[in-house]
């Protein structure tokens, strides 16, 4: 019997975090069945940037990927990640799409759901997660976790029992940037179980390397679930390691219940996969990275920051960027960063250094934020700010989604008459991303070549070879 | 006032671990300043393997390199690793030599010793304790951490009890395999602080994964010092990144007194190392290795496995020797695997299979082990083993470095016959290492140069380059 549950994401978070979630369907339908012998939780699957790259980038369907992983999985339930009112995109969609989303992804697989917000406003959460328990579905109710001067543990076991109160079955910490510390992970862990009756699961990521002190920090203060990539899939912007944890606990009284053995298949399976793909992996996003330590953004964020900057030629204004993102987001009433805030919080940043003056130009994403249509900020937002950017215009308090007419009706029509949908899903695809959508329901889209991985000859005759090795 | 102290491996373990020993002074010399301004409780910079390396393959003096840290670092203890009677070799040296060399360690700058004996046999430690308390030194009495039926709590704080009437200042575990879980380094530092009234450190690798996890119970069993790397030079079969210990433990009552910005210079200085040596960096050595979980040997065993089998030809009975690794190991009454056991124990195995007859020819390392000359074994030795092995010869009971004649004598007046000696410590290299030496002190080394590394082309078009990257 398990007392620590193990969640896998090598099949989302994992090749998201490391490989620009670049894996395709073929690639990951021959492990399927070994891994449903390991005796996992859940397996992470579906959602997040999955259904957006699918389309994208591989031309593929994502709905008929979870098919496949359906038909394969017998035992082990199939997790997606979603991102509350804004499903698998980057805005809100009307409650009829969130609704007919959350159907057919159960209908398709999905048993387990993930439901976070940014900005850990519940009303962008209420609708997906009333129509996943409708349906049948189980839900992880999601705090994004972050560090600012507004959230404590108080306001997190706040929300969680506003979690509780909506029939979630569990909890899950979110610390999509590696920041949770080993005591806190301990305090807010201890503080949930004491104030809701559901499990906690903790979710984070390698990249600032404290990690793995936080899940034993978390596993003795009683979390119930761990989430964990297979070693070739672990580390760095991903997951810890499934075979150090499951070897860690196992004989103790927190035992993961999973056979070490089990997992040597998946795992040889998945170091011929992280060759196959390794041209696409960013050989920072496989390191700690310290800075994520000193600036407390997502090693995704800072990455990015650097891409950005040299395209711009501008990358001597790094460290500048660096410090302006803590500011913009005291401005914008500490949003954690996660898909959308981290993106509009990074380049508003950016502008404001790049302008030379600060807000001189604002985006339209941030003016947005603003005036609340993202959800109702963690604490005041800039007052200054807000008049600058709306004027006298006043802002919205209600629930975001309260402004959006129903979306389906329009686009069923659109498709219909272009005979573009072939299944109900289709219609689904297509309102979350309308312009990719129709060039791959048109079949026009094409797959990504996976870029050959060059060959690197490491220098065989400096390395010992014999078993003279010394081993201190 | 630092709880938990800070013992930095980058300049000694964490390049012999990732790098095969490689770096050169001229490479340190730079960042020596900087980090001595950090705080750290020492820096492991010398013995162990590199001692060996510098005459080898860098055409270094050792000595000269120790004495140049010493200039350059005021403030921060300088800890070597020696390995008991073997000191920085593989074999025993006579008492005059242990002497000798642990006094002239001591006058060019060390101010640590970490004093181990592969067999935990105090008989092959005593001397150099004795010798390095004697001339002023700190001593860290290590116990080498295995796996084995008879390595229990109660025999390594038995052993450490030992250590601690031999005047010791401290206690290391030497976890070179990274094998230590949770739970046994909560309760391994619990009951040694309980039965010992030394300080007690922690040295791990991440070979395994599991590292990090043992680290945060062995912070709240109340572990005095553990071993970090910087993290460009951290991780895998490394040990766990500086920067972020230091960062889970800022503000709590463990606080390592570091301050992480201090570490910043220092992190960014070895990133460009990292780059310079990178085509020497085995990509294994940097990842989790799940094999080391299965099998409870080092990683860097495993990896010399591969390239010795691939030499012969004979990769396909990697499995077979895999097998037979702790059938030899327990032939020998459970020796843990560092060097020089690690080679013993190594070869042995994969004679055993390639020959197809087990033991049909035994290594006169292996003899001689049975025999005692390497100390006394942690479990009683195969009888039948030993009568193939050495027939009716009786085995030594004694002190294994009894049997030993002063060495320096006869090397002195070698060495000043053919002037070779320009200073004591010449005289020291040479009965280390007589034929290496030799060609060293004669100025017919030559320094290996460092291959370059193969740029690596990442495909840039296929990687997300402006901030639309998904942060989950
Ligand atoms: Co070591
Ligand atoms: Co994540």
């Amino acid at each position: 019997m398990a007392k620590v549950k193990i969640i896998e994401t090598a099949l989302r978070d994992a090749h998201q975090s490391l490989i620009a979630t670049r894996m395709r369907t073929e690639d990951m339908v021959p492990i399927l069945q070994d891994m449903d012998k390991v005796g996992y939780f859940s397996l992470e699957a579906w959602g997040g940037a999955t259904f957006d790259t699918c389309i994208r980038f591989l031309n593929e369907d994502p709905w008929e990927r979870l098919r496949v992983f359906k038909e394969n999985l017998k035992n082990t339930p199939i997790q997606m990640l979603l991102r509350g009112q804004n499903l698998v995109g980057y805005k809100h969609y009307a409650d009829d799409v969130v609704e007919e989303f959350v159907a057919k992804s159960y209908e398709n697989g999905v048993d387990i759901f993930r439901i976070f917000d940014a900005l850990n406003d519940i009303r962008n959460m209420q609708t997906a997660i009333k129509t996943a328990k409708d349906v049948g579905g189980y839900v992880q109710g999601t705090i994004s976790y972050t560090i600012s001067p507004v959230h404590t543990i108080d306001t997190y076991v706040e929300f969680a029992k506003q979690l509780e109160e909506l029939d979630c079955d569990a909890i899950t910490i979110k610390d999509m940037a590696g920041l949770i510390t080993p005591s806190m992970a301990r305090d807010l862990i201890t503080a949930l179980k004491d104030e809701v009756s559901l499990d906690v699961n903790l979710h984070s990521h390698c990249t600032s390397g404290m990690t793995l002190m936080s899940y034993e920090a978390a596993i003795e203060a009683g979390v119930d679930m761990l989430d964990t990539a297979i070693s070739p899939f672990s580390g760095g912007t991903s997951q810890p390691p499934t075979e150090s944890v499951v070897a860690a606990l196992q004989g103790t009284k927190y035992d993961t219940g999973i056979n070490l053995e089990s997992l040597t298949p998946v795992k040889e399976y998945f170091v011929e996969l992280d060759e196959k793909y390794k041209a696409l992996l960013d050989p920072l996003s496989s390191k700690v990275d310290a800075d994520v330590l000193l600036y407390q953004v997502p090693g995704g964020m800072l990455s990015n920051l650097v891409s950005q900057l040299k395209q711009q030629d501008a990358i001597d204004k790094y460290d500048d960027v660096l410090d302006e993102i803590p500011k913009v987001r005291e401005d914008l009433g500490y949003p954690p960063l996660v898909t959308p805030t981290s993106q509009i919080v990074g380049v508003q940043a950016v502008m404001n250094v790049l302008t030379g003056e600060r807000y001189s130009n604002i985006t339209k994403e941030v003016k947005d934020y603003l005036r609340g249509l993202y959800g109702k900020p963690p604490a005041p937002i800039n007052q200054d700010l807000y008049k600058k950017a709306n004027g006298d215009e006043e802002p919205v308090t209600g629930r975001p989604a309260d402004l959006l007419e129903p979306e389906l009706p329009e686009a069923r029509k659109k498709l219909e008459d272009e005979k573009l949908m072939n299944k109900e899903e289709d219609l689904l695809t297509y309102v979350l991303y309308p312009t990719v959508a129709e060039k791959f329901l048109k079949g026009e889209a094409v797959a990504e070549e996976i870029p050959e991985p060059n060959k690197i000859e490491y220098a065989p005759t400096s390395i010992p070879t014999s078993y003279d090795v010394e081993v201190d």
